[in-house]
């Protein structure tokens, strides 16, 4: 199983366009980019061949352009993205969608209340009906497995995905009689995807107030979770919103209850843990920061976009 | 008045992410990457302080990070950006308000039907009001005259703006009953910057259905025209699309009645004339080509992402 991060950053990227919190100044200083991220995007295949994308970016267009694996090769319009998988209908999931307009056949899994949001809610999505065959609407259900249906035909073991439900919400935009008649868990999902006897787990969206997470998560050759924040009232501090982490629906890093101690303690032989969707004013971002050092020295990577793994 | 152009790709961009025609192919080949245009996307200042985007490509958030002019600098949330000029529904146009999410104040101009497209059957684009105070939405009426109000406060001559109609569709993806509201000429707009004497015409979308384009096109210093195709069938022929040219409302550069020849002769020292969302399909991408050579032999520029006009 190969697993690409094309994307580190959670919403807005790093540098993000209108901030300049001390991470995005000090990145605009440094004439190379370097530490430069974009907006969180996984892409993930059980040959290298095909490829699913796990969520769609806002910067998918040019992480697509990034990455020399994901160029077509047969025909005027093919490529090696089968399909997309949603975890919420967040717009950094589900925006670059509009990226993949261009007349292309795909498959978008997603549970049946973020397919609705879109559908029912946001017309501009049927652009992916221009494709011939048009853009194929998968439901997925909740703790049940799927098979992935690009990986059948090429004589590997198939790429098997199960979703579970992570407690967050359906994002501000969802009017309120939609949202009446949506099931709360469908709103925000990680994944564990499978091959063989190896599993990654992805959720970049964390809220705390489900703990089925943990198992998958611990149990899993590679993890990737919710770097998003380092305390709860980071966005509040820094006079940037007015609402905690938590109650956006991040569980932060650190402090009691965050996500390494709800984590707990890296035991030596299992899996890797990675944070991913990490915020531009996360001080982990800074690499001489103690906060990026206590991450290291609990057994954790930090994200970043061209990060690889080959299960 | 300054204008830079951040993207002069049409829709997908340049390279595009599943094409594998012979511009796309080159491009793919060459290492420095030198030649990719990002999509169509204007920005035009009175004083290089405040800037106004000419449409929200979906390329928006990496155009912005590339030109350290719009690096925020005030404050946590301050942006030199103050609006953003809608000139059609288009998700070329559009889809780059998104980028724009991050709890920031802005002005998005607009004709009403635009605006009721968004606001009433993509409730997406609703993230923009987290900002506070949230993002205002003014309608732009046709054939009028409009002053942008970020540009009064400075001494200088302040930026108009006049909206010309073009003739162009509602996207596809707008609802039949919305579609019947709404008036035709208020789909796609070509807009006419000015300030004291100088004067700007930029029109992405030339349907060629109307030519009330034309007088304002040949009276500007700089005009900024449809460049997508080279012929009529482009897109048939390379087996990508089943419509002409026209049929998607772009008149093609080339043949009887398309563009160069509706424009005509350009005069010595009349404006400067530059074709602009240039499709990856266009042969005038191909610097070698003959049909660059033509285009550039009758007195026309092409665009380039980061081509900058001081008038």
């Amino acid at each position: 199983m190969y697993v690409t991060v094309l994307g580190s950053a959670a919403g807005g990227g790093f540098p993000q366009w209108n901030c300049t919190c001390r991470n995005c100044s000090h990145l605009r200083s440094v004439r190379t980019g370097e530490g430069a991220r974009s907006q969180a995007q996984l892409v993930i295949s059980c040959d290298g061949l095909q490829w699913l994308c796990l969520n769609a970016s806002p910067d998918l267009r040019s992480q697509i352009i990034s990455a020399p694996f994901l160029a077509p090769t047969r025909g005027t319009r093919a490529t090696p993205i089968t399909g997309v998988l949603l975890t919420s209908a967040d717009v950094d999931s589900v925006m670059g969608l509009l990226h993949l307009r261009e007349f292309q056949p795909l498959r978008v899994y997603a549970t049946p209340s973020v397919r609705r949001i879109l559908q029912e809610e946001n017309r501009i999505f049927r652009v992916l009906e221009r494709a011939n065959p048009p853009v194929i609407w998968q439901d997925i259900f909740l703790d049940q497995w799927f098979v992935s249906s690009s990986s059948l035909s090429n004589g590997k073991a198939p790429l098997r995905f199960h979703t579970v439900a992570l407690g967050g919400e359906y994002p501000d935009y969802v009017s309120e009689p939609l949202r009446r008649l949506l099931p709360p868990e469908e709103a925000v999902i990680g994944v564990v995807l499978a091959q063989a006897n190896k599993q990654v787990f992805y959720a970049p969206s964390l809220s705390g107030r489900s703990a089925h997470w943990k198992d998958w998560a611990r149990s899993s050759d590679v993890c990737l979770l919710d770097g998003t924040f380092w305390t709860d009232n980071e966005l509040i501090s820094l006079g940037v919103a007015s609402k905690t982490a938590r109650e956006i629906g991040h569980i932060p890093l650190s402090g009691s209850d965050g996500l390494l101690e709800q984590f707990g303690p890296v035991a030596r032989g299992s899996g890797r843990r990675v944070l991913i969707h990490i915020n531009n004013t996360n001080p982990i971002l800074d690499e001489e920061s103690p906060e990026n050092r206590e991450v290291r020295h609990a057994g954790w990577e930090i994200a970043y976009d061209g990060m690889e793994f080959e299960l």
